[in-house]
């Protein structure tokens, strides 16, 4: 089957077709549109930039830490131009911005270093502040594309030749400001052996899976089979993936991987098939103040992402039916064959490999 | 919670409100259309039971089953009127609707059981075998609603106070034709026990979970939790799922179960976290003549029923996604606690059990 659905020829996503920081305007490529339309985000304010994170206008851990970086520069950028205090602009944006989404950690230390630089740089003047602030998101938009780049190199060693390899969410140069971290896996291990194909989990409720990663292969060249949440296991029993490699928004100290709802149960039947269960993920992602996966704090999101799809032009269920829509789940540290980030493979037990890593 | 999302006063859905088969009409509810509007079907002819069968306006084992007995019966009844050849018209009905779907076995059998009685009446009156036919099917009707009863009598001893019951697809009246199989259960489980609360897995791509499950829970008045079906794990994590209970498509003799995708990763899970995984089904989806699930056939559906869902109107995949569709799984044996049929609770070994059952 061809791997690029649209015919055009595969592009590929640069970094800042994603997100890129401008003077006093933030672009961004509006996910929530994907795949039908590719339409551009503008964002002026922090009030923008807290909808644009809320409401999954960008999304995935590395993006949104990217996106808080360039929101603090941007409220200090806009207030040096009217006028006003840069520096005030900045820390009330970090406030705002910060706890725009709980469970990812890259949002809350991106901001977080944002706000270290202004209290540091207190005496210096405005506009050198606000150049600092936004060379630092950039230099952390380039960074998060940079350690991609190293996960996918050791990530790919991992893959066998013509490794089927099952995904879910999304994990590509959408997520992380370019490139990709599981998504980048694939494509690395895609590059060095072309029979590497992907199994795409569509990822309800929101369907990132279905909607953006095959997107993004379609764009790659990388062919690859879409496939509901539940057809997983069947796929499994049949043979037909070979790895298993997602992302990860917070992985706890001793190696427990909070991510996208789907990922604890694939785990769970990856580990039931011999199916090697991996997680990859920028080290800005492990938070060692976090001993466990019990300390995560779980994002229940709305019950209409759960109910408000259509089939046919029908909705799928009662508009009142009581749900429950916990965004993220946890994967103990004991179903996880590796944890790969930009320093390389890390093996359990990963209190003392991520310690060390 | 309010159990009921309309606000309605919640109505048993009556065995002849599901299907029905009149004078030369079979009427039946239109379950495409659930849960936002209730739309009766009148068919009138050999092809349009076979359309009905195919798009799943009626759908479930037990149900499909009884409508290819009565769309028999309706083309004997149909030629008679036009002054043609019964016999004939529900021979070459019975060959057309036998194959409308390829893995349920009570369709198949249903249909069999029609066509052997055109033989044996090869002699008698046309009128005669009409009224027999027609007979046999509403025969049936009645008795797949009763064997449901009784599997629900069997079934609930097995839920404990206050259970849990976590189920996937549609197994209710909707699909029996009446009562239910696995929804059977937790209706007999909570007259039982008020207490008792079902979690609803929507049941990707058709979402017979959140479309029909959750409709007849709200008439029932029984409380329930619609999640996504990846959504399942985290939960029984939580400990907020007592009991799996399932229906089946088809029931090989050594207890591997045919039934809705997603089924058997949900009974993967189950075991993981030492949640009893029951599957609930009347003794005609058992086939002693399919010795294991390796010999049962799985239905490949088209891949615009993955794709061609809405998220807030826009397309949830690209257009020409490569999509992998089986519209069954099969979950071996030995993840079963237990089959419960119309004759009881049966236990592994289950070719002991099921051949003696």
């Amino acid at each position: 089957m061809p791997s690029s659905a649209t015919g055009a020829p595969p592009k590929e996503l640069r970094p800042r077709d994603v997100i890129d920081l401008g003077e006093g305007v933030i672009t961004l490529l509006d996910q929530r549109a994907l795949p039908s339309q590719e339409r551009r985000l503008s964002l002026t304010s922090t009030g923008e930039v807290v909808e644009a994170i809320a409401t999954l206008a960008i999304r995935g851990a590395p993006a949104i830490g990217i996106a808080g970086a360039m929101g603090v520069a941007l409220a200090a950028r806009r207030a040096l131009e009217a006028g006003e205090d840069p520096m005030e602009a900045a820390l009330a944006a970090g406030a705002a911005i910060r706890v725009a989404r709980p469970t990812a950690v890259n949002l809350a230390w991106a901001v977080d270093a944002q706000v270290a630089r202004v209290h540091e740089a207190s005496s210096a003047e405005p506009n050198r502040l606000v150049s600092e602030l936004e060379g630092a998101a950039r230099a952390l938009h380039e960074a998060e594309v940079q350690r991609c780049e190293q996960i996918g190199a050791h990530g790919r060693t991992l893959m066998g030749r013509g490794a089927r390899i099952l995904t879910h969410c999304n994990t590509g140069a959408l997520a992380t400001g370019g490139y990709g971290t599981a998504l980048g896996i694939i494509r690395a291990a895609h590059e060095a052996d072309s029979t590497v194909r992907a199994v795409v989990d569509e990822t309800r409720p929101l369907l990132q899976g279905a909607r953006l990663t095959t997107w993004e292969l379609d764009r790659l060249g990388i062919t690859y089979t879409l496939i509901c949440d539940n057809m997983a296991a069947a796929l499994m029993a049949d043979g037909r993936v070979s790895n298993v490699v997602v992302g990860a928004d917070r992985i706890a100290a001793n190696g427990d991987a909070a991510n996208k709802i789907g990922t604890y149960g694939l785990a769970v039947i990856a580990r039931a098939h011999d199916v090697p269960f991996y997680v990859a993920a920028p080290t800005s992602t492990v938070d060692l103040s976090t001993p466990t996966g019990r300390d995560i704090a779980i994002e229940e999101r709305r019950a209409d992402e759960v109910r408000g799809l259509e089939l046919h032009g029908r909705p799928i269920a009662p508009a009142d039916a009581p749900v429950a829509n916990p965004a993220f789940d946890v994967t103990p540290a004991h179903l996880i064959a590796a944890i790969i980030t930009e320093r390389g493979v890390q093996r359990p037990p990963y209190e003392r490999s991520l310690a060390a890593g």
